[in-house]
């Protein structure tokens, strides 16, 4: 069990491969519609476990859960025809039940807000009803995309969407703020993504939106894959859906809207391509679906059983591997598994009562008493989360290079990484410089500008070569 | 805020009414697609807290958890044609995507057989994959239904599936026992309800199936409400899908299969149904989303303030409604909501340092010092449980009544009851009688026999005359 291809030199075989079957089997793609994807118990125990890191960071901040459907029907797309221009080429359509034709015929969801806002507009009434804040999870969505990819673009995916409404525009960019907390809280602490936080151009905003806001990993494969964005709505939506309360005068507004979503899916394939190697998944400790393995060198059966039970009993998800296989054979299979420690007993280590402790990231081995074993279980937990941090952290800012003129930013981005450049505008004007900035470089897109930093633009747009007013991040992405 | 309707008068409108906005408001079926309902929080709460029970019952079984997508090729239900010949009516067909016709049309799945075999089949290869156990949650299924009604019948709803594939024959019924106690340890013990369990006849088993096992609660209308069902394959999907696996001799087996299926959106129709009562829901203390809720009665909010922070910290779920409405119109919203636990806290308690408790479903008043608080949250919230379960047992018993002639039958179904009755055959044969009863019954069903308790036939078949075999239960049913 092990990997033919490797990371570096050819990241999407290697990619394919540690997510298919002889790899660490997180996902089946024979199922026989293109972007649908079964996903493994492997799969769906790390995925649940950070969904519901989200579901708690969202909940401890007010929101509570709801369930719509799945289907929409199609007189709910006539309200709001900017947004559903952006989706309409996506949209997958029901139009028969049984053998009969439906007399209105339905879509799949490929986004929640045309088929919460119309709810919503009952729901809200009053000021007292705001902040509404609500989310659903663990849900679905749909969209016919022509390529797809395994975690990264599906035709049906697992969904994630917060949906608040506030009485006031100055709540709408405290939200913003509060969702990219979310995301840092899960990401990048406990997961140890790193990403950029960033303000998309006009031209590049969710359909609809006055603003969207996108946080932005690294795949190495120089390609950008955002794992949460933000859409600030202004009052755009609860005009288009009369989404009106009274206010403490006792006269109607428009209500100001926020809608977040964590991507799930996106989430999953940052922890694969971002921390895996060439052995294999490479899990932080607290969403692995087994966080130990022990593994007995010849006969230590009854010791291995009795410190599975212990550990058990702490609370750990702990694997005793009992099965036929070799002990080389073991050790290989849980490393491409992700499992981030490793115990291995053998009759010498029973003889002077202690055990070897491996760790998943650096695989260096250590031996131990079991006296000390739940300190070092902990302290290697925490030990394995800040090395792939601070990894992942470093290559994303290696990849961050500045650009002076377009032929770097080419070069950048042939490089696999992401271009720091001066921009003349990120209004509509600016879209005809985005334009040509993707051609040149054969699908470089602005990213945006950082939400978190202001950063002064100094000389001139790389594209236009007028005025800069903006600096800006451009890569390829998914 | 009060029901207008009464239980006992006209059930019909009174859980209307309590699901309803103006009830507890569970679930919103102003959406514009009929019997496709938007689930609220207090329902999802409720649903989730249930729903996570199930899932540590079959998970500390040896279930693991994965993910299907929620559609299903056409090309795989060429397969089993016995199977979904008896879904065709209901399937949703998905017929473009964008604005094209899709090349090849795929359909929503109405439960998941005919899309997780063809993977079963990849996936079983040797008898070292078996027994292969996995399930999916907090999915959704779809079914074209002509009548709908929230949480009993609708187009779109929440689903619960576990599949199993075993190497022998006897591993069967073995499942078979083990999904009626998960069903038991959760429906029952947990969320008070009873129910019966039943092997249904022949013509009414599951298509495709060997046999079908239902648990049949009995909503107060005089309907069965089946809330879980397991069917027994036998060897009929695997030969359908070619799940085969190699044996110890090497020699190649088709597997013999088990699903289970507890109905979650049927037991949450039950919940409110069956517990509930003319001032709301009833909730078992374990799945209420507000297990206690504290009321001020004049000036004692520091005081109540202080408790709610002490009872989130022994880890209840605690409000403290500190809204301007007056006490009288809190206590009846949360007894809509079916809060299992108030706590009342006036002047004179702080005085005399104690605190009135009162119970959700007795609604009796208990003064008591604050030192006891903790003991009596737990004992109320114990005896909650078993007087609802009580008394929902003893309405199950009441309305069985043996029936020795049809005209019996049809009187304890007109009575709202079950009716126990003698029975020619559970084959094919008794077919027959069985469309007679459900003819002059309007609408009453052999339900099936007893699974856990053999019952002995000892005179005639109320329809037809002939030898009985057989003691059946038969109803009318959701």
């Amino acid at each position: 069990m092990a990997l033919k291809n490797k990371k570096q030199d050819n990241f999407s075989e290697w990619y394919t491969e540690l997510v298919g079957e002889t790899g660490a089997f997180l996902a089946d793609t024979r199922y026989g519609i293109q972007g649908a994807i079964v996903e493994t118990p492997w799969a769906i125990q790390i995925i649940r476990a950070f969904e519901q890191m989200l579901e708690k960071e969202v909940e401890a901040d007010g929101h509570k859960p709801m369930l719509f459907p799945s289907i929409v029907p199609e007189k709910y797309i006539e309200k709001e025809k900017e947004h559903i221009k952006g989706f309409a080429p996506e949209l997958f359509w029901v139009t028969k039940g049984g053998k009969k034709e439906l007399k209105e015929k339905f879509f799949l969801r490929p986004t929640g807000e045309s088929q919460i806002y119309p709810m919503y507009s009952i729901w809200v009434r009053s000021h007292n009803d705001l902040p509404l804040k609500q989310y659903q999870s663990r849900t679905t969505v749909f969209r016919f995309e022509p390529t797809t990819r395994p975690f990264l673009r599906g035709r049906e995916f697992n969904f994630f969407e917060a949906h608040d409404v506030f009485k006031s525009e100055k709540e709408i960019m405290k939200q913003v703020k509060k969702d990219m907390k979310y995301t840092k809280n899960v990401v990048y602490k406990k997961l140890g993504l790193p990403f950029i936080f960033v303000k998309r151009p006009q031209w590049d905003k969710f359909a609809g939106a006055v603003n969207t806001y996108g946080a932005e990993t690294l795949i190495p494969d120089g390609r950008v894959n955002t794992i949460a964005s933000t859409h600030n709505l202004g009052q755009n939506f609860s005009k288009a859906f009369n989404i009106k309360f009274t206010d403490e005068n006792e006269k109607e507004q428009f209500a100001w809207q926020t809608c977040y979503g964590p991507g799930i899916v996106r989430i999953m394939a940052g922890l694969i391509s971002i921390h895996g190697d060439d052995s294999g998944l490479v899990l932080p400790f607290e969403v692995a679906p087994v966080q130990i393995v022990i593994i007995p060198i010849q006969k230590t059966e009854k010791k291995c059983e009795q410190l599975e039970k212990k550990l058990k009993a702490l609370g750990y998800r702990v694997k005793y591997d009992n099965s036929k296989n070799t002990p080389g054979w073991k050790f290989n299979e849980w490393e491409m598994k992700g499992v981030p420690i490793r115990i291995e007993i053998g009759p010498k280590e029973i003889k002077k009562n202690k055990l070897v402790l491996v760790r998943r990231d650096t695989k260096k081995k250590e031996t131990i008493s079991e006296k000390v074993l739940e300190k070092k279980i902990k302290s290697n937990a925490n030990a394995l989360l800040k090395n792939i941090r601070r990894k992942a952290e470093k290559s994303l800012k290696a990849a961050i290079k500045t650009a002076k003129t377009l032929k770097d930013v080419k070069k950048i981005l042939e490089n696999k990484g992401i271009a720091r450049a001066n921009w003349c505008s990120m209004d509509k004007k600016g879209e005809k410089c985005a334009d040509k900035l993707q051609t040149i470089t054969s699908g470089g897109k602005v990213r945006g500008t950082l939400f978190d930093k202001k950063e002064k633009a100094k000389s001139k747009c790389v594209v236009c070569g007028k005025k800069a007013n903006h600096v800006v991040y451009i890569a390829k992405s998914y």
